[in-house]
């Protein structure tokens, strides 16, 4: 069903990289790689760098999520945004459920039916395989499992801890055939990303090794490559 | 101290009111006031649409504020936006504490200090006189006092509660001689603005009657009049 | 698996029925409906109430469970209660995800892990059939499907949404052939019990028209024989 | 207005010494305590344990508090506790906004007002000097400043942080003359104590000193005794 590798790369709240200039770069130097190889790319701004990723990559099919979005429908809300503003300001789909920034159950539920009545797609994060599991029967579009003592380690969970990702498989796969499998947590180098790959996800969520990259281009091309040559093999 | 009469516009979050071209309809309403009137204007729409107002309102003393701040600092807060990232995007000021997205006791106080040492001004919101009052012990640079109860009414709180715009400067200036004090909720028409200001405060915080208007041009010059008529007399 | 109907009273905050003397009242008054019946019987006080009722109860076969835990390790945690602390003041197990008391997706798992270490039982509430089978991945004891909208209207689930009762045991069915399947919302009467039995569950999970009756033992064992007789035919 | 020293036990959350036969304990050592020395003693244990203690503190002048209250009117609220409850309960009052478990702004004040038509004491926690000023101004009947960071430390405020005591004095008299003034965090002895009033509280909140420590009595008695001290010189 997926036929290329999927990196996404989760901007966080680093200062100053998730921001301003910082943030455009990332987005320029994934245009660049997404030009090269063509995997599918996803990119996670902050709200306020919404607009400017997104008038960067237009024109390509890299596709652009909001963080996280309130469980809450439009209106009096002051300081919340709900997803009919997120859509409004162009994004393709939206993060939810991340450990930074986790979500009740219900919630969840609420905003992926929510998010698939807008078109908007859902990558939804969860903390180990079992939870993996049970948002799996939820239906989002992709869920990403992320150990959350590994995230922001520069430990790979795929070599720290392989069987997070063929139990998160194994589990998922027994209540939804369809949804799109991610890990995530330490993801640093390409090979972290064909280890992903071949321990049978489509793909990693990455942050901090592209964030805070000195040279972010350097570090997607090379996830990129690693991730076509695990899907060709 | 104030020498003009003060009106911040909070977008809220109404759909399609508060987003995308509405907001930039709204700030340019706002700006061919300020461009007629001089009135200090203060526009408080959605994170995703800072950037746009901002961009309206360059080269006019028209101040941005955003609506929320989370109090975390930079680093992995995957969905919050620390005050750097909002400064980054260009803001003014902060809105926090609004009734529908109030903060705890001890965010609040670190969020003044945290904006004061970045230049940037706060806006604090209080639901009673009382709470008013705690929250100008902090020293933030505004303080709006608004009873939840009116807010989106439509039925102004200079009317139906002058007491409370009275009691709230009575109480505010026992503990704090130099904020300014705002009052909202319910706030529709320029001769609520008027009577704020004759009540003792100096200006208003308004929302939907301005963002959900269909003229919102009428509605804010209305608004500015009527205050600068206020502070004349 | 099962072979007796299940009434579980939620007592909730009602002043000032779910406390003191009034909570005393309606262990006694389930104590004699369970020596009449037999059926399992268990009893969700506050947690200030729950060494008072556990002592009333004291020699039989009902149980006792809190109305929520937080998800917290013991130590520094004013106001908090861990499940250790629970467990010392000798519940036998713990109500979770209460739709007026929500956790967040990856609390929920975590309780059941630590409940189950503990030796103490979990029952898991959800909003909706699909909320409901994500819960049963994680492999609670019990699940109780219960639709916010029908809580405390005195319309039974039963009657006004058989449709979610028959949908709930379909979707959990599907990911878990063990767990207990409660429902609940609006459960009023003996026939209410009778017809959430007949729809494939096991049994009720019941407040107000227990806790807040005049006469709460007519209630209860209006329930009990209904279950009963449901469990028989 | 305060005619003895007060020494206020925050029993936390410790397992097992919050809990159970331990809590019933650090009552009993209290009463010892109390009887011996007659300083003004208020104990605050976990929901669960107020009834033992209460039991063990009949006819005493010791007082017990909850460690927080929700905010909320009784109902169909479960799993949490109004103020109606806690004082059927049988407590004298309660404990607020601990750095543990802060509350909203809006709230504190809420709860303020709600537990004096109840007849509760109102104990409300701070972070620094600011913040407990902005709380007196609420009027409740007792603030403990208490910087988190020296928290469960050991290192007694008085010593390291003198001035956070003196200055807390200072903001809070500025806008209140007659709230009673605690201190704490790492409060470890009865010279601790005798420095906490000598620097102008009229006492001190504690926990793990006691809640933890191998002989209650003697931390209790030591800690009594140099309040007398203080207070006498």
């Amino acid at each position: 069903m997926v036929e290329k590798p999927i990196v996404a790369v989760n901007f966080k709240a680093y200062y100053p990289y998730s921001f301003g200039e910082n943030a455009v770069r990332i987005a320029r130097d994934t245009k660049k790689v997404w030009e090269e190889t063509g995997v599918e790319i996803i990119l996670i701004p902050p709200y306020t760098e919404i607009k400017s990723v997104l008038e960067v990559v237009k024109g390509t099919e890299i596709k652009v999520y909001a963080q996280h979005a309130d469980p809450v429908e439009p209106g009096a809300r002051t300081g919340f945004i709900p997803l009919e503003g997120l859509k409004e300001a162009g994004i393709h789909g939206v993060l939810l459920n991340h450990s930074e920034h986790r979500l009740k159950l219900a919630d969840i539920n609420w905003l992926i039916r929510k998010a698939r009545g807008l078109g908007l797609k859902t990558l939804v994060c969860a903390d180990v395989p079992e939870t993996g599991a049970a948002v799996a029967v939820l239906k989002p579009d992709m869920v990403a499992v992320e150990p959350p003592e590994l995230i922001g380690t520069g430990i790979p969970v795929s070599k720290a801890k392989p069987e997070v990702i063929t139990r998160s498989v194994e589990l998922i796969r027994k209540v939804n055939s369809e949804v799109i499998i991610l890990t995530g947590a330490g993801i640093s180098k390409g090979e972290d990303v064909y280890a992903a790959i071949k321990l049978g996800t489509s793909g990693v969520l990455v942050a901090s090794a592209i964030v805070k990259a000195k040279n972010p281009y350097e570090v997607i091309k090379d996830m990129a490559l690693n991730g076509i040559k695990a899907f060709k093999e």
